[in-house]
């Protein structure tokens, strides 16, 4: 809270009131009387005043509305930390001058395929292998994935290629168990406000990559990384996957305006997901380009040696030669930007 | 899946890997050659056949739509049970004759505010104390609530009053205590996706109230509600709060038309949290009115002694009093449309 | 233009430079230095400040953002006339205690079928006839509408009826014609910001009834019902008729919380049109009823005598003994909140 | 409309009237019975059947929903015309290996201004210049446009430099004048669905760039494209600016994936105003980019000499230096998608 207007017909007393709960507070009234509204400019460190609290002096009968000038999040924010965040996974790094690449199945559906498709994503220059283990569902009659068996063969195809893992994490009682076999812990789009999930892995060691939620604004999901960094795991990195929108040509609408925003609000590194966000396999292409050229330190993308018989999402897997095909596509723009691939 | 749209340059091969596929999920294919578009018919059971195997068939070059005519959900479905389903909590039923009213603080915030709000509230007609000991808050500088201590607060004030407690959970750890202090267990808007979190209270004895997502189709919210059915609690309340739309006047916009799309589609009750929808005091009555006239089993509203100390949601908090006026002007509605208060 | 948040790196040459600006606008600055944000506060009538110098302010280099807290609409406003307006149209009155019941097809598509219609409505209670002769659709294809001829039809019912006439006008150039046989002239949905068109009929002695748009917020709303009143016509009736969001089970999100929030910012008259809202039959009389005890001043409601046959809207038209039945119902919904129909 | 789905409890009496019908419109039915569900393939041209005729059926009791399968606008498909349409203006053509750039200010305000920045747009590299004399303001006293003055101006601008001009048409009474100085006609966001004015461009021999409404899925936006071109015009230029969702840090959310899904759909050339898009100075480079490397046939780009003095959108419009820098860093993008500009 940084500023309070007043109704037209607020009471001296109403504004007495306000002010003795200023500075209650220990901070300061700065009183502007205008010739239709007077307004309050609120002086001192109202960093640490909480949403409540706004919402308290919101409460009070003279106060028209309460308006917040500081962005809600220190940590996560740009101010707090003025160089980009370069995350260091083994040989690799998410933030720096190369674009990485998680390439990999929806879900983990069997240790031959996984190690299968980890060798071709490898050969075609991705630099860390997906695949989910848990996975959330929208109907509870889906494939809920292979659970710490899938874990296994994630682990085991990072034996037979070096790729370090990204996989999700839904349970705060999995944590052990993710935590042992991967390298990148994932939160979900439908878990970004699972504020207790995102407690647990702020007290990890391991990087978390934080999808954003369907209906979230751009300040809410950076809160949520504020969530994770509060914890003491600064080690997030931001992955726009599209949010809902009334458009149904595509699954969800891909927000690639999100990437400038966010490298202006905060210093941690941006990804994207184009598979998700637009969910079309002929249009993940374009978007790829699309989120490099924008300023994206990386691209998600689901891959699936057959698609057609994938237990999840196989109307928006690339097959392998697909895949290779982006991947010599995307390396003249991600030059373009001053960047390689 | 149900119906399958051909690409207009299918080929006869594609067509028959098609029909075979579907011959092997013991279905049947019933092709309808159009001038410009070939349509499959699947005939058989197709209620088991999952999301997977839909997108499946859509990875297959020749094809260019799946359509789903049956509805995902079962349990929950009005086809599955025609007969509202009306849930007893003690004394008091959820989807009968009359309208229940959920009122209490946002927060549990100490052992005597409870117990003078529970007071208040059953005097003025309510018939369940809610008030959250677990908060899910946007910033992890906000008040997260009293947890446990939170619990038997309300515990204490329901045996002053006899009122039934609905709470909220927000973790899979905290069931035990949730379940021994609470009558209803909520379900809370950032958690109508966390998947394990419904497989949890699926296996509960409690009703739960499940409240709409913030981005969230009737489907998918169903689709929830199934999940917890699926484990065998088929005491679930669908609880309307609002969904995230571009309009700024109101926190959220209140979807009413869900309660007759509800009606139609499920058997389950449906309850109306006017206090989220609109998040502006002055509007709460207007709407929990409209939320009665459209055919809502109950309501669920934010009541504080004093909003503005309130230590959240202070600004959308009806005060005693008007919380006491609003339940006298319902009655007339209520009895308007058949229903009592 | 009312604060102005300047970077907390803007230089003081920045500041004398904003100062001077406002100053050479006839107003005075007060500066508010926080700690971490410097803020200004407009002294003067800012009233007349338009839009794009706040944006030439957001084009300074050391400014942050510019926040307006008066409201951009002056003739709408409460603040303007503290009393609400009612329009009376003939015998007939909007906005005062009685509900007005605006009802009959979408289209008009021949004499005798608006006559039969006009008799039924009148007899179950109807205050006005509806019909459109000039229809904005969204094909090329699409039937558009009887023109000049189905305005006749109109007038031939009023004669046999006495119900006055609300129509569409959709092009300047027809005016004349629909001034001629109409007693309201409606703005439809797609038309709400073709501003040209508001203009024409701010210079009309017609009433006006202004469909919300799409994505409409309810402050745009207002802006266009400011474009009317503008050029002297302050007879505005604000229709509100669902906003477009993700949920797809209803053609539109019927959003009537707009109608406290309305109530509230303006003393123009309220009307909810639940057929275009909803788009499905079963659930009009639900959300009709629901717009009544939000305290809507109107209704606008679809009757075809067959609507099988509809030229369109078929598919969201009451019969007219649903729209009897509908009437009854109403009735004592009204009277629960302080009106009658 | 090409699939009837029946409701369960649909009677044979129905399902006959329904077949009956379907012949009176020379359609056959193909009648698929399934284990819950008739749905009834409709057989023949149904590309005549109009929107209002699937209403009619959806009327029908024993209906449960009407699909339509085939797309709704026939000449802007690229089933229609499969070769990609090359637009020529002069010696400039949109839509071919060249990425063409539109630049120039919100409005007109002066000739001098427009002669100057027409010089700097063309030597940075723009090949039109745009500026609008007649402007859709939200508010009736903002600035709204120099009209006719203004378009002498934009005549004089090309007189001095060659550029074609690109300047929007509000009011079909304009059109003559418009029509006189343009080279390309462009209809705005908000009159995306005034379908009187597209009828009236429709007609003209001039090129017509559509933007986008607000709340247009990309199927309306193709009908409003073949609204144009079922007067003749087929000279139609999809103009991507930004859709209206939650997010507030943007002014619009650009739907970049409206690029491929339109090209794939149709094959008018499309071309993106990353200006309006994101409404924030600081990322109209990083989009603009963004959408070369998405496939964008062209950009429109708002550029003004003096953004603190514009009289609109001064707060998103690039200084000439910014425009120029801008243009340097597009080159090797275009090239790295195999295009030019």
């Amino acid at each position: 809270m940084d500023i309070i207007v007043l109704k037209p017909d607020a009471t001296d007393e109403e504004i007495r009131h306000i002010i003795k709960k200023l500075e209650g507070l220990g901070l300061a009234a700065h009183l502007s009387k205008g010739t239709e509204r007077t307004v309050i400019g609120v002086i001192g460190d109202t960093s640490k005043v909480t949403e409540e609290t706004d919402d308290g002096f919101r409460a009070i009968p003279g106060v028209e509305s309460v308006m917040r000038i500081l962005k809600p999040f220190k940590l996560a924010s740009r101010e707090f930390k003025k160089t980009p965040t370069i995350i260091k996974v083994g040989d690799t790094a998410i933030g720096g001058r190369k674009i990485c690449v998680i390439a990999g199945p929806c879900s983990v559906e069997s240790k031959a395929m996984m190690i299968e498709t980890a060798k071709q994503v490898k050969k075609a220059g991705a630099s860390f292998l997906r695949g989910g283990a848990f996975k959330p569902r929208t109907s509870p009659y889906s494939f809920q994935g292979l659970g710490e068996e899938g874990l296994k063969y994630l682990d085991a195809s990072r034996q037979k290629t070096g790729l370090p893992i990204v996989t999700e994490l839904m349970d705060p009682r999995d944590i052990e168990a993710v935590e042992k076999y991967s390298d990148i812990i994932q939160i979900g789009t439908r878990n970004m406000q699972n504020f207790r999930l995102l407690l647990e892995v702020g007290q990890s060691r391991k990087p978390v990559l934080l999808k954003r939620g369907l209906a979230a604004t751009i300040k809410e999901w950076l809160m949520s990384a504020e969530y994770i960094m509060s914890r003491g795991n600064h080690n997030v990195i931001m992955c726009e996957r599209g949010i809902r929108t009334f458009e149904t040509s595509t699954r969800n609408t891909l927000d690639l305006s999100a990437v400038p925003v966010l490298k202006k609000l905060t210093h941690l590194p941006v990804v994207v997901d184009p598979s998700h966000g637009v969910g079309v396999l002929d249009h993940i292409p374009a978007m790829a380009k699309a989120a490099v050229a924008a300023g994206a330190d990386g691209l998600l993308i689901e891959v699936h040696p057959n698609p057609e018989e994938a237990l999840s999402d196989g109307e928006q897997s690339l097959k392998p030669e697909m895949f290779k095909k982006l991947m010599k596509e995307l390396a003249p723009v991600a030059k373009a930007v001053g960047r390689e691939i």
